[in-house]
C-alpha cells in the first residue's frame, strides 16, 4: 500500500502557476498535441516548480496497475429492451480486453454528471487504467474531467477526432446517401426520421448527413421532418404517431435504431396503416429484431462489435505508451427487406 | 505492493493433510455449514500445522480489498437480441453495488469452463472480492471451483439453497399453476412449451413446475410437449415450427423468454396461423417487447431487477463476514394481453 504522502499537486494548480487554461496544462503535461511549444515549456516549468508528478507514470510502475478498463453507461436501466448496438458494442470491448488479459469494469448511471464522479472514484482507488466512452454529447463534461484526472480514454463514435483521446468513428454521410438514394429510387420524396437523443454528437452527425444527402439528391430539405427520442420503444411509437398525424404525412420513415423501428409497426397497425403498402420504414442499425418482425425491416448494417474492438485496442495501445489514434470506419451496407417498397401513386 | 512471500498453502494441501475431501476442507475453513464438528476440528488442526492463512481475512485487511464484484456471463455474444431478463438482472446487481461503493467487473465467455479460469485470474490479481452467479447448470463446475479458491458467491436462481453460497431463487411452481390454470380456463388442453437451455437448473425447475401444475389440473402430462432451446430468437422460431408441424398441434404454447415468444409470431405468420385465433401464446418473462408486438403477448411478470439486487446484497453481507443466506421470492403476476383467447372449438 502506498503511503498517503503530501497532498498531490493538481493540474489546476500547475495551470494557475503557468497562467494557462487547465486544458492547455493537461495537454502539455500529458505530452499530447494541441498546445504550442512555448506553452508546453511554460507548463512544464510550472510543474517542475510545484513538484507535480504525472499520474500515468506513477501507475505504469506496475504495482498499482489495475489491468482493467472502465465503461460507464449513461442509458437509464428502465430501457428494458436494449437496442442491439449496446450488446454488440459491449461484446466487442470485452473480446478485445479479454484477448489482452484485461478486465472490464462496468457501471450504469442515470445522468452523465454522475459519470465524472465514477471516474474520480475509479482513479482514487486505482480500479481502472483507462476508460471507453460512448454516446458522446455535444458538450460533454467527461472529456475535460478525464484530461484533468489524467485517465486515458478511447471514444466509440463522437466524431472523426478529439485531441488527447483515441476515437473510432463511423461516418454516417455515405450511408445516409445510400438510404436516401434507395428510398428515392422507390419513388419516396417525403422522408421523415425518428432520431436518437438530440444532445448526442452521433445524432448531430446523422442530422448533417441526412441534410447533405437530401441536398445532394435535389430534394427540398423543408419536407424532411425529424423527431428526437431517447431511443426507447415507447418514444419511437410516440414519434411515429406524431409524424403520421399530419395533413401530408411522410411516405417513408427512417429510425435511428432497431427497437424504435420494430415498435413503430405497432403504431402503424393501430392507425390502420400497412407497412410497406402505406409507409416504408428503414432501421439504422440492423439486428435479429429486424428479421423477426412482420414485415421484416430494411436496415443499415454496421459493425458495432468491430468498432468497439478497435476502440479497446486503441486504448490499450495508449496504456502501453502509444499516442491517441483516430480511425474512421468504412460505410456499412443496406439490407433491403419487406418493410420498403415502391411508393403507391395517388389513385393507383 | 505486497512482497511475494513464500508459496501460499492451498486448501488442497490442507485437505490432503487432514485426510478429507477438498470440499469438506473448504467448508470447514470458511466456517460454513456442511461438515461435522469432528471434520472441522481435524481440518483446522491440519491448517494450523501447515500454516494455512484464510484468503478472506487477508483481503479484509483493506489494502488488498478490491471493492469490486465479478460477474461472468456465459451466454455467447452472437445472441444479438438479449432477453429482458439479462438487462434487468444487470441493472439490479449494478444498482445495489453502486449504493455500496462497489464496482462490477463484467466478463463474457463462450463456455462455462472458461468461467473458472476467469475466477482464478481474478483471485490471483485480487480483482474482485466475490462473484455473482447466474444460469446455474445441473452439474456446475463453478461451485466447486469457487469453494476451492475461497471466493464468496451469491447465486441468482439455481434452486432454494446451496451450501456455502447465498441464493435468491424464484420458485416457478405457483406461477406454473397460474399459467396452466389460465390456459385451461380458456379451454386449452394441448399446451406445449418452448423451454430454455436444458442443462440449466432453472429450466429443470420449470420442467417440474409445469408437470406438477398439469397433474394438479388433472391433465394428461403425456400431451405436454417441450422443446429445449438456447433462448435465442432463431431457436425459438425453429422450436415453434417443430411443435406446430405435427398431426395434432398444441393450441397454446408457453415460451421461457420474451424474445422467443415474439419471434414465434413470425413463424405463425409464415405458416398461415393467427395468434390468438389459432394458437394462444404466453411469454415468461415479461418486457416491453411483449407490448410492442402485434398482437401484444400475455406474459408472466417477475422481478429480475429485485432478485438481482437481493443477490448482490446477500453477497455484500458475506463480504462483511455474514453467513450465506437463502431467499425465495414470492410468485410473479400474469399479465393477460392479446395473444391468448378462448379455444376455438372444432366446427365453430
Amino acid at each position: 500500500m502506498e503511503a498517503p504522502g503530501p497532498a498531490r499537486v493538481t493540474i489546476r494548480q500547475v495551470a494557475d502557476h503557468a497562467g494557462v487554461s487547465e486544458a492547455a496544462a493537461s495537454y502539455a503535461l500529458n505530452g499530447r498535441r494541441g498546445v504550442s511549444e512555448q506553452t508546453r515549456a511554460r507548463v512544464l516549468a510550472a510543474a517542475s516548480d510545484l513538484g507535480w508528478a504525472p499520474n500515468l507514470a506513477a501507475r505504469s510502475l506496475g504495482s498499482s496497475r489495475a489491468s482493467a478498463v472502465g465503461l460507464v453507461i449513461v442509458r437509464p436501466p428502465r430501457q428494458m429492451i436494449i437496442d442491439s448496438w449496446f450488446t454488440q458494442m459491449l461484446s466487442g470491448v470485452e473480446a478485445e480486453l479479454n484477448r489482452n488479459g484485461m478486465a472490464l469494469v462496468l457501471h450504469l448511471v442515470d445522468r452523465i454528471e454522475d459519470t465524472v464522479d465514477v471516474y474520480r472514484k475509479w482513479w482514487a482507488g486505482r480500479h481502472v487504467d483507462g476508460v471507453i466512452l460512448t454516446d458522446l454529447r455535444k458538450r460533454d463534461p467527461r472529456l475535460d474531467a478525464l484530461m484533468e484526472i489524467g485517465l486515458p480514454g478511447a471514444v466509440i463514435g463522437g466524431g472523426p477526432g478529439i485531441d488527447g483521446f483515441s476515437t473510432v468513428d463511423a461516418d454516417p454521410a455515405p450511408m445516409a446517401r445510400t438510404v436516401v438514394g434507395y428510398l428515392m429510387a422507390l419513388g419516396h420524396r417525403a422522408i421523415a426520421r425518428v432520431a436518437g437523443t438530440e444532445e448526442l454528437v452521433h445524432t448531430g452527425q446523422r442530422d448533417l448527413a441526412y441534410l447533405d444527402a437530401l441536398a445532394a439528391a435535389g430534394l427540398d430539405s423543408g419536407v424532411y421532418r425529424v423527431v428526437y427520442t431517447d431511443y426507447s420503444a415507447i418514444a419511437g411509437m410516440r414519434a411515429t404517431r406524431e409524424l403520421l398525424s399530419v395533413a401530408e404525412p411522410p411516405t417513408a420513415i427512417v429510425f435511428d435504431n432497431d427497437v424504435m423501428a420494430a415498435a413503430s409497426l405497432k403504431v402503424m397497425h393501430e392507425m390502420g396503416l400497412s407497412v410497406p403498402e402505406d409507409v416504408s420504414i428503414v432501421a439504422w442499425d440492423d439486428s435479429d429484431l429486424c428479421e423477426i418482425t412482420v414485415p421484416s425491416i430494411t436496415a443499415v448494417q454496421q459493425k458495432p462489435t468491430h468498432q468497439a474492438e478497435l476502440a479497446a485496442r486503441a486504448l490499450l495501445a495508449m496504456l502501453d505508451g502509444g499516442e491517441p489514434s483516430h480511425t474512421t470506419l468504412p460505410a456499412g451496407t443496406l439490407n433491403p427487406r419487406q418493410s420498403t417498397r415502391p411508393l403507391r401513386r395517388a389513385g393507383s
